[in-house]
């Protein structure tokens, strides 16, 4: 046991399956504690950013990542590092305007949403995984960036792919958010 | 793509701790919605129960157990097989009666409590981590084994182990329960 845990991938295994199907109770619940879809999605964006402000540190712990240099960088490492670390997916990124600052994370797979064939009934408007959205906003929140995250396309909306949409809303400013 | 989904099992693995951070948001909205505890802990159960009902079916695929011929058997699969893979644990098995139909889990770690240190303010009936009790229940169901499935013991409570009771209820009728 002299190893720290972080040196221990397999320790910080477990089996999609039981996620996923325990998120999709939380939505459920959610679906029934709140009528209005803006009220379930604002909720889980809520939760998230409430993980996302706590998996951060772990996130820097055992990715070791440093320093980044551009919005387009962390886009990167987003999609490359914390997907593939935390889901077992990699996005694909695009760079949506000129002054790099919007970008898109383009998921073929949505692995939380790996059980559900459609929205349920009535819910139309229901971001079902929006804490994803949360999460990654509340984790780069902690590092000093501020940026706003929402779902631009949802394949459970008959959409082809699914797409996270993420607006870094400050000039960035290297000292701040770097790794102490 | 050739090779089924079961043969991967990256695939499957996803980091523990979001998914301990994300049962812990649903265990704090259920504690929002239920003022009881024994209605959260009843909900919990009840929502692991269907989380149960639908592992089951990729735990036999990708365990490939077979026929088991004592509940002590079952008992050591729930064990040694499902919380390994699902929780990356192994409960130690104790079997509590002369008629071998009373099993304890003996989790020396919970996982899914794992960043908690106690029980929310005025929450001491609070089973924490009851989802799994339900999970188990549900998915032994599915093969026709009736139990009851509690936390006779937790942790979180002050006791220096948490410990899962499972009692089988009905006679062994190994045609019963056997994979197809």
């Amino acid at each position: 046991m002299s190893r720290p845990a972080y040196r221990r991938p397999e320790y910080h295994k477990i089996n999609k399956d039981l996620f996923v199907l325990t998120y999709g109770a939380l939505v459920a619940q959610l679906c029934k504690d709140y009528e209005k879809d803006e009220d379930v999605n604002k909720y889980l964006d809520t939760m998230g950013y409430g993980i996302g402000t706590r998996l951060i540190e772990d996130f820097l712990a055992r990715s070791r990542v440093r320093r980044c240099h551009s919005y387009s960088e962390i886009a990167d490492i987003i999609a490359q590092v914390a997907f593939k670390m935390y889901l077992g997916i990699t996005p694909s990124v695009t760079c949506n305007n000129a002054s790099r600052n919007e970008f898109s994370l383009i998921l073929d797979k949505n692995p939380l949403a790996e059980f559900v064939e459609e929205l349920p009934a009535g819910r139309s408007s229901l971001c079902y995984s929006n804490l994803l959205c949360g999460i990654i906003r509340g984790a780069l929140e902690m590092v000093h960036l501020a940026a706003d995250v929402t779902f631009l396309q949802d394949r459970l909306k008959g959409d082809s792919v699914t797409e996270i949409g993420i607006t870094f809303l400050k000039k960035l400013d290297e000292k701040k958010y770097r790794r102490k």
